[in-house]
């Protein structure tokens, strides 16, 4: 009863929102057709789309050809909320989307007094005929929408031209990109917002398609559910995706789904560990499992280190290995609890062997970006890179370094083992 | 005049062979359409349909949704000859693309006794209601079509499903791209090839944007031409593309642009330096210029090493900095010279500082990968990186080292100045 009472509000609260407002995107050039050239626009529009409360509904890639391009902005300006085009707005013979968006409406290019201006002032031009002023003529139903640089709060220079509902973006993609930023203000809708849920399970399929069809019978037109296999993984089989505009209803599906699906099969991926990391460990290591108990011994070794010297004071050796990735996990959730609010960072000793493999820097130089390290300093240098690891170590007085209860233990230079 | 007989027998030719072969392609899912996952069948499908002489007309990224499916794979079909939907194909709810397919076309879907069989053998099931045999209830005028595994040329064990001209591939790229790497042959259209020319400018396009405007009007319909601009590029501002069925008339327009490009503009940016290295390098040495000279003096030290010792008897030191970089292309192109047909790689020695940037080790890996050096034996490792670099360089009896003529010389520990 208290189920139904809530998904009855639920519903009213969606219906008085209305559907959410949907997009569609169309990304303009022949070069992408072709191969020569990867589309990442569309990517990143519907990212940015999704996070704004817009649904998009379709891509399309086109060619730079006036009627395609006309008939496809006619279709989607008819049949979505937005629609954003990307690419064709440049000074050669092959950018016609503003040709193209023309005809769409009916309409013809003019030059428009504020794009001649700005001509005038970027390249110096007044010359009608000039390839810059190309740039100016535009639908005459054109409107001028000036976006604010997100980073210093100021308004862009050059404007980005729309007609009716289609917004006419460049196909470079940091301009792109920065314009979308820039103008999110046109495109946000307050009344949506998209609700998702991941559920990763360690089975195939096969085995779990009878639950998910149930799931979606249960759920339809409120959760969409969507299975993706993925034969890369080492952590999970198939991920489940739970997306709906009222969180209450996720929250319905994913306890559906948990209580209906297998046992067993759903495992604990966590695709950010770091941030989590105190909750996930002590939980861990108050579970009272074998594993918990290992990393509750372990824990207890590092919090030592903790009570009796400061952040400043301690160093967490890493190079990068297993076992050493193991201790920084621990050392971090430690120090996560214990210091929830801390600005400073902890500090790392890489040790480079003669010959490291590149994966292995790599990891290092992300894992030392992901989890606050000390690394992360104003030389932008990572661990014992600058000119002298010692001076940024002098300050250290207790070194964790991770082994195996198998491996011989370390000990430090004086003969004297290590502290942890 | 000879031109316009020429021009005349090339538009014979390609009306003869007719236009050519169109695709569309549908790529299937809500995933992409959120922002979740990032589609890149698009672009392989595009890069490889290209190759085999099919033109791709348009792409379009729809949701999981059977009615919204069933209208594109329609109107697909009708326009272009063939269509590739990728996604949607597995054994869950969301796995629709079989039943929009049958629905475009009027069809239902039915058990094909091939594809039963093939359940029954993959998976060990026969119950008509598992979800296994979901893959095998296909469109009642589906053809199956075996690819041919291109490493082992076998035949492929499950089949690809194709209606009229639709071909349903799967939505994980290494499935699709082994499926249609294996089928290439129902696309491959020996009539038609393409063929394209890149040209590379160090001006602005709004500089060029007249004489591409000439040039698209004198060759329209015969030779596609793209300008992009690259706003991240060290050598170039735009990236002009030529591109025509014709090889004629491709080098025609090519012809057209060198001649009427504002003088000194075109920059010789090569994608592909090293396998050019013989030709490019000695054209360089030749030239007389000051810089050639220089090259040419480098080149006649490198030589005597050349002809005194043989290849396994010279090695190159390499660090990865612009110096040795420069001297490791030097050496490259004289032994690309002496020895075109050589099997055997070019040694180096990487002397690796005690922290290097990773950038940089990357660098090295791609160099050595690139140029055909010693590092890729058998151990699979770089340079020094495996367990006794000196019993690697034991044959070694002459080391090439850049440096500049500002730098201090190199020494060998000697004390005596290195050979180059």
């Amino acid at each position: 009863m208290r189920g139904a009472v809530r998904a009855g509000a639920a519903l009213r609260a969606m219906a008085a929102r209305g559907p959410a407002a949907t997009a569609g995107i169309i990304v303009i050039g022949d070069e992408i057709l072709k191969g020569h050239t990867r589309d990442t626009n569309s990517f990143f529009m519907c990212q940015r789309l999704r996070a704004l409360g817009v649904r998009v509904a379709r891509v399309s890639v086109v060619p730079d050809d006036v009627d395609t391009i006309a008939g496809e902005v006619a279709a989607f300006a008819s049949r979505f909320t937005y629609v954003l085009t990307s690419g064709g707005i440049g000074p050669t013979h092959d950018d016609v989307t503003f040709e193209a968006v023309a005809r769409a409406f009916g309409e013809v290019l003019a030059p428009h007094p504020e794009l001649v201006a700005l001509v005038h002032r970027f390249f110096g031009k007044t010359d009608a005929s000039c390839p810059e002023m190309k740039l100016a003529r535009i639908p005459t139903s054109s409107r001028l929408n000036y976006g604010t640089d997100r980073r210093t709060g100021s308004a862009f220079k050059y404007p980005l031209v729309s007609v009716r509902n289609v917004y006419i973006f460049p196909g470079i993609p940091a301009l792109m990109e920065r314009a979308l930023d820039g103008l999110s203000h046109l495109f946000r809708n307050e009344q949506t917002c998209f609700h998702s849920r991941t559920i990763y399970v360690a089975a195939d399929e096969m085995l779990i398609a009878p639950v998910l069809d149930q799931a979606n019978t249960s759920f339809q037109g409120r959760v969409s559910l969507g299975s993706y296999p993925d034969w890369a993984s080492n952590y999970y089989r198939v991920k489940l995706t739970l997306d709906s505009e009222s969180e209450e209803h996720l929250e319905d599906a994913y306890r559906f789904l948990m209580e209906k699906l297998p046992p067993d099969v759903v495992v604990p991926f966590l695709t950010d560990p770091v941030s989590q990391a105190a909750t996930e460990v002590y939980a861990l290591a108050e579970s009272g499992s074998a594993l918990g108990q290992k990393v509750a011994a372990a824990l207890r070794t590092v919090e030592g280190a903790l009570d009796r010297y400061s952040l400043d004071q301690l160093c967490v050796g890493f190079n990068g290995g297993k076992d050493c990735t193991a201790l920084l996990h621990l050392v971090h959730a430690a120090v996560q609890r214990r210091y929830p609010e801390r600005q400073e960072k902890l500090k790392v000793l890489y040790i480079r062997i003669v010959s490291p493999f590149p994966e292995m820097e790599q990891f290092i130089q992300a894992t030392v970006q992901r989890t606050w390290l000390a690394a992360a300093s104003k030389s932008g240098a990572v661990c014992s890179r600058a000119a002298s690891p010692a001076a940024r170590l002098a300050a250290a007085r207790s070194m964790c370094a991770g082994t195996r209860s198998s491996s011989a233990p370390w000990r430090a230079p004086s003969g004297r083992p290590w502290s942890t």
